[in-house]
Order: structure tokens, then C-alpha cells, then sequence
């Protein structure tokens, strides 16, 4: 007997997302800019802009939008960055990255994006958020360049998690991680069977403190999912999984590492050679190409950093983001939306019992 | 009342220093020949060769050596690079590694230098040594290559402790882990007054899990100490600090990002551009640099990794190690025995109660 045909597949239901446009380093328009890019494209999305409404709309005055996509709330203060988040929050329940959260948790919007105060981003989400049933903690997660590329569509970026949100993980926080990791992967990259690894000081399964050796046994043990084991501190620039998994200590020592090195190595080259007019040509030759390096290596370019875990989503855009950055992080916040990210790492989980 | 004149200096007293020459990448002839190096030097210092004697014979027939300085102490058995340390040890009670130990325990010698299985070298270490008061737990230190020169001799590398031999360090193990790097780049780098950090995910003191809070909070206390509290990930290739102090868990992986970044950054740079000629052209002027950085940031050469906290010296040299590497390692064993590394240390730990 024949199946019927299958229904047409419904068109994208619109997607809304929230911007926190105050406390980043390039000030409100850059980021209002950003936004509203999103509202010009042919997938619909719509940007909803928190922060100062006179700002807003002074930006809004200088940049094509279509009007029917932009809302805006205002919010009356805002969490500067050398702020510390826990005070600040307490001190201003009307920040905008506030009231932000308070938007999508009330269903006005759909996810949230911000370049401003990281801590108070993720506080904020905690405050109004819930947790994805089964995860007991949230993770920063980030891509990163590698040597090697990844996926089918020769991505030349891994996943790292979690690089903050979380400084003493137990062993089930980091199977926690895996999951979110390898669903972000599928879904943001495109990359359908992702390798996860979990970050070691040897790649014996016996290797690590008593919590990475138990997620080693536990992640060996779940299903759906291409665990490879322990990796070392080296594997990281190599690319050798497509999402590696640690603690936030260890994940934010190595992340600040890795932003760090590549300006150090090239110095290095200079300090050790600086007699050798050969090599001063070289160095001289490349010299642009390090400002090139820097913007690959700029990994915030590509989309911001996913907080995961809760129900909701929320981007971290880099303090320093233009308004290239913040439209990739909306994309990326709209796409995450569009295939229920939340719903996807909530299957994968093992289950309890 | 004029004081007597201080009686002259005596002479340094003969420094014997114990060689495990088995189970290296190289063999045994390529340990015996850097160790005997030391023998026709100025400085009165003594080798004694533990392995196979009739290797080690064979060896010795080869080179110039003071014979009134060498000993041969046969050992019949020895722990290859990929045995499992503890198994290998209680099948090998014999095992070249552990029959040097035991030397240096009963006074043969004064330090011990292996280039063969680290962690079986720990072990051995572990079982005949004993701790230097007040320490609860070894720390493995290494040297590596910073942006920025240390000390009054603009010494281009940095200390970083523990990276690998305590996964697991307490508050109290990260403040003796600080001492002693503070003490070995006193006594080895000849840095007077070195400068000492915690590694953390933020500079603030509150940053980072409660062990680190903690030994921050102790280490502001510590006099003695130019404790400049936390630092970041990025600040370990900067140089921030003459001395890192981590558990030997973050400490590997970081040490491992390091040995493994330079090359990855190039990679990184011939794969964003490989079509551009003249990028092609700079990196060719480069490529013979790529293998003097690779020299540069081979840090083994400079002495190998020092296993503090025992009362004996324990010199860890790479197991790739070259004569000139292992001639080195027992340079900067007889430096710590001929200036009482163990004492300074002693002396510089926190008094209890």
C-alpha cells in the first residue's frame, strides 16, 4: 500500500531575536547596525533592540532596516564592562541585558545576543532562564581555528567547552558539555557526526583527576555519540576532535592561551633573529599577513559564543564586536532557534534511571 | 672591636651525580656521552652510570672521559618509554631507574638525571626519596621560551610548575609549589628575586575554583615571596611571570598547547594563504627560521624538567635528548646540590603553627 505524500514542509516560522545593544566597545550604533542588518535578508528575522531608546533610534536614523522586523524596548541603565556582574545586576534589575532575558523568557523574542558584560550575560540568563532538564550547569562554548578542518563542509574550526561559565565541572557536567557541544556542532556547523574529546593530561582513559576519568567511562558507555577519548593540550591547536570538552578553568586558561600565542610566536621569531636581515625580510613580507592571521584567528568574528544549557539561547558577541560580528551572531542565534537546539541536546542527554 | 676575618671559602666540594642512561629515544652510548662530558670540566663533578655495563663499556670505548670520575653500577633490567610505570617497577625491582634512586638515597650520589620513562622516574623517586619537609606533594617544573627576558640575565624563558606529576594539588600544594619554583629560579636561573604567579581564569583574586582562591589569599601572605598574584592563560607565552604556578593537570595541558602551537600557527598561516605568491615567497624565507624556532622552543636543551619536592634532585631530561641535553641536565644538577636547592626550599615553606 502506498504512504501518502508527505505534506509540504511548512515555511520557516519567523524568528525574533533580542539584542542587548548597550555596554560594548563600539558603543550602541555599531551594534543596532548589526542588528538590523538581520531584518534585510530572506530568512525572517525579526531584531528586537534593549538599551537606551534615544541611542536606538539615533542609530536607527543613520542605517537601512525594514521597519517591520525592528521593535524596540527601552531599558533604562545598562552593566558596563569593568563592572562586576553580581553587584551590578542587583544594583540595576532594569539593565538592559536584564531586560533582554525578561523578552525572551516572556516569549517576545526567541534567543538573546550581546556584546556587552560576559558576566552579567550569563547571570542574567541564569536569573530568568531555566536549565534544560538533565543539565545542572551551563557552559561557554567557542570555535576556534585549527590546522586541521572539519566536518563535510571542511569547516577549519573546533568547539571548545566550556571556556568560563563553569570553574569546577563534575564528571556528569562534562558529559553535560559533550552533549551540548556535539548538538551545537550538528546544528550550527553542519558537521552531521562531530568527533567530541575530552581534554586530558594523556589519552589513556585513565588519565586526569577522578572527574575526567569518570566522564571518560560514561561518555564511552552513550550512545549516538563519536566519543574518541582523551586528547592532550596539543590537540587543541590541531584540530584533532571537532568539539573538545573540559572544565571552564581549564577551557578559559587554554582559550586565553590560544588568543594570546600566535602574536607571542611571531615575536619570539623576532627576538631570536633579529640579526638576520634574510630573515627580517621574511618577517617584513609576512608582517600583513599577521594582521590577516589575527582576523582568522578572530574567532568572534564567526558567530559569538554560545552560552548552552539553558532553554533559551544567549550569544556572548566579543566586547569588541562590529557590526559584521553581531549580524553573524544573530544568524547563528536565529539558525540554533530554527532547528530547537535546546530540544536536540535535551534528547541526547542519557536519561536518568 | 674588629671582627675576625672570615675564613676563606673552602673549595666546592666534589658533586657526584647519578645517570639512568637506559631507555632513552637515542640509547644508551648518546646518555654516556653527555654525562661524561661533565667529567672533564673545571668543576669537580662525578658521573655514575647506571644500565647495562657491558652497553655502558661499549660506550665509554668510544669517547674521552675522566676516569677518575665515572663509575659503572650495573643494572640488569630497565623500564622502556611505553611501559606502564607502576607495573614495570614492581616486575623490575631492578630496573636501571631504580637502582640509580637507590644510589642517590644512600649517598653514591648526589642527584639523579634519567631521560627514560617520566613516570617511572617519579615512581622511583617517590619510593626512595624522602619529602622535603612541609611539602606534601611533587611538583614537575619545566622551563619554556617567553616574549618577554627574566631576571638580571634577560633570560628568555619562564618556569611553569606543576605540569604533570600532582592532578590533583590543594591550596596548600600550590603555595609549596610556589616556593619551590621561586627557589630553583633563584638557584638555577641565578633571577634574584623572581616573580611568582598563579595561574587562574581572571586576575582578580576571587577568580578561579576554591583551591586557587585560596593559595592566592595564602600567597599574598607569604613573606619572602614577590608573589604578584593571578594571571591568564595569555600571560604564559607573554612571560608575564618568572614563575607559573598550576596543578599538574592544567599544567600539562598547557605545557602541551606550547610544545605544539608554533608549528600549528604556520600551518594556520600556509592554509589562509596559500594562493598568494608573495605569502608563498615569506614563508620560504621563513621555513629554515620554522626549524630554528622549533630549536628555540626545544626547552629540553636547556637543562630538562626538575621533579621538586623531594629531598634529592631529580632532573627529568626529554627522552629524545641529545649528549649536549643530558650534559646540560647535569649541569643544573650539580648546581642544585652544590647550592642545597632542598634547604632553600625547606627554609622558604610557611612555617606551620
Amino acid at each position: 500500500m502506498a504512504e501518502p505524500a508527505p505534506a509540504p514542509k511548512p515555511p520557516p516560522r519567523p524568528v525574533s531575536i533580542a539584542f542587548d545593544v548597550m555596554g560594548a566597545d563600539h558603543g550602541p550604533a555599531e551594534i543596532v547596525r548589526g542588528a538590523v542588518a538581520l531584518t534585510l535578508g530572506n530568512d525572517e528575522i525579526h531584531a528586537v533592540l534593549v538599551g537606551d531608546r534615544a541611542a536606538i533610534d539615533e542609530a536607527l536614523s543613520q542605517v537601512r532596516y525594514n521597519a517591520e522586523r525592528v521593535a524596540v524596548h527601552h531599558a533604562p541603565t545598562f552593566v558596563a564592562m569593568d563592572e562586576k556582574p553580581s553587584a551590578a545586576l542587583d544594583a540595576k534589575p532594569d539593565a538592559s541585558v536584564m531586560v533582554a532575558a525578561r523578552l525572551v523568557r516572556d516569549g517576545e523574542a526567541d534567543a538573546l545576543v550581546s556584546a556587552g558584560n560576559t558576566g552579567a550575560g550569563v547571570l542574567a540568563c541564569a536569573k530568568h532562564f531555566g536549565l534544560i532538564p538533565g543539565v545542572r550547569r551551563a557552559a561557554l562554548a567557542t570555535v576556534y581555528p585549527t590546522a586541521a578542518t572539519h566536518g563535510q563542509k571542511n569547516d577549519p574550526f573546533s568547539l571548545i567547552l566550556d571556556v568560563g561559565a563553569t570553574v569546577d565541572a563534575s564528571a556528569d557536567d562534562l558529559v553535560a558539555f559533550a552533549v551540548m557541544g556535539a548538538a551545537y556542532a550538528r546544528i550550527i556547523s553542519k558537521n552531521l557526526d562531530p568527533t567530541v574529546a575530552l581534554l586530558s593530561n594523556g589519552t589513556e582513559s585513565s588519565k586526569g583527576p577522578p572527574r575526567v576519568v569518570e566522564a571518560n567511562a560514561k561518555l564511552g558507555l552513550l550512545s549516538g555519540m563519536r566519543f574518541i577519548g582523551n586528547v592532550e593540550g596539543v590537540d587543541i591547536p590541531k584540530g584533532t576532535a571537532d568539539v573538545i570538552v573540559c572544565d571552564g578553568f581549564v577551557g578559559n586558561v587554554c582559550l586565553k592561551m590560544l588568543e594570546g600565542v600566535s602574536e607571542t610566536v611571531m615575536e619570539l621569531a623576532k627576538y631570536a633573529y633579529k640579526e638576520k636581515l634574510l630573515w627580517r625580510a621574511g618577517l617584513a613580507m609576512l608582517s600583513g599577513g599577521i594582521e590577516r592571521i589575527k582576523e582568522v584567528t578572530d574567532w568572534e568574528q564567526y558567530g559569538g559564543a554560545p552560552i548552552l544549557g539553558f532553554d533559551r539561547l544567549f550569544i556572548k558577541a566579543h566586547g569588541r564586536s562590529k557590526a559584521r560580528a553581531i549580524t553573524n551572531a544573530g544568524k547563528v542565534a536565529a539558525k540554533a532557534v530554527a532547528n530547537d537546539l535546546a530540544r536536540a541536546i535535551q534528547d541526547a542527554l542519557p536519561k536518568v534511571g
